[in-house]
C-alpha cells in the first residue's frame, strides 16, 4: 500500500474525481460527468478557501481515490474547532485495497494537525458497508444526519 | 413571535452563548462557562472565517437562541455548495416558543440566499424531540452521523 500517494488536488484533477462522484449507486443520479463546467467554478470555490482540503489518492500516474476536509471553528465543546470529511470516494479498481482507510488515517491526521478536537461525517443510511468501515476506524454512530434540499 | 430579532452574534454575546450551550444536558459536561478564554479565542476565528455565521435570537434585550451556520463549496451533486447548522440552542425560558423553527427558517433562508443547494445538521441519536422537530420543518434522517473525538 506504500506507493499510493495523497496529494492536494489540482484542476487537472476534475475529470477523474467527477469520475469517481459518477461511479456510484448514489452519485450516479446526481452527477454530470459529460459537462464538467458546474464543477469547474466549484473547484475554484474550494481552492481559494482556506479551510478546505480537497485531496487525491494516486497511484501509478492514476487517480483512485478522494475526500474533502473542511475545518470549522466553533464556540461548543469549549471553542473546539471540527473537521468534516465530505465525497469520500475509492475508485472501482481499488475497493478492498485498503486505500479507503488510508484516506480517512490521512484526514484525522491531518485534523490534528489543524488542532482540531472532533472529526465528524455523515454516511448515506443505506450505505451499510460504510457504517463498518467507519466504525472499525474508531468512528461513533452517534449521530442522526438530517438533509433538506433546496429547490 | 414578531420580536425576535436574529442577528449576527458579537463578543459581547460570548457569555450569553456559552451559558445557552452549557444548560443542556449533553452541553454540560463539555463545557466551561466560568473560564471564557478558549471561546473568546474560538468566536475570533468564527469571526474571521467569511464561511462562518453565528447568529444570536435576541428578545426584549435578552439573548435567547443561538445557531451557526457553515458554507461549504463542494464538486459532488454537480458542484454544489452546501450548508451545515451546528450549535442549535433555545434558552430554556424560550423552548417552546417557536423560536426554534423561526432560527431553523432563518438558516435555511440564508442557505439559499448564499446559493447552497443543500442544508444539513447532525442530531445526536439521543435527542429525540429534535428529531421530530427537525423532520417537520421538512429534513429528511436519511444518514448516519459518525464522530471521532481526538485526544
Amino acid at each position: 500500500m506504500s506507493d499510493f500517494v495523497i496529494r492536494p488536488a489540482t484542476a487537472d484533477d476534475i475529470p477523474d474525481i467527477v469520475a469517481m462522484l459518477a461511479d456510484d449507486e448514489l452519485g450516479a443520479r446526481r452527477e454530470s460527468p459529460d459537462d464538467l463546467a458546474p464543477y469547474r467554478a466549484a473547484f475554484e470555490r474550494i481552492a481559494t478557501d482556506p479551510q478546505q482540503r480537497l485531496v487525491v489518492a494516486v497511484r501509478e500516474g492514476r487517480t483512485v481515490g478522494t475526500l474533502q476536509l473542511t475545518l470549522i471553528p466553533g464556540l461548543s465543546r469549549r471553542g473546539a474547532t471540527r473537521s468534516i470529511i465530505e465525497g469520500v470516494r475509492i475508485h472501482a479498481d481499488e475497493r478492498g485495497s485498503g486505500l479507503g482507510t488510508l484516506l480517512i488515517e490521512w484526514a484525522v491526521e491531518a485534523s490534528r494537525e489543524a488542532g482540531c478536537r472532533l472529526v465528524q461525517l455523515t454516511s448515506d443510511a443505506t450505505r451499510l458497508d460504510a457504517h463498518r468501515f467507519y466504525q472499525r476506524l474508531g468512528f461513533e454512530a452517534s449521530h442522526l444526519g438530517f438533509k433538506l434540499p433546496l429547490d
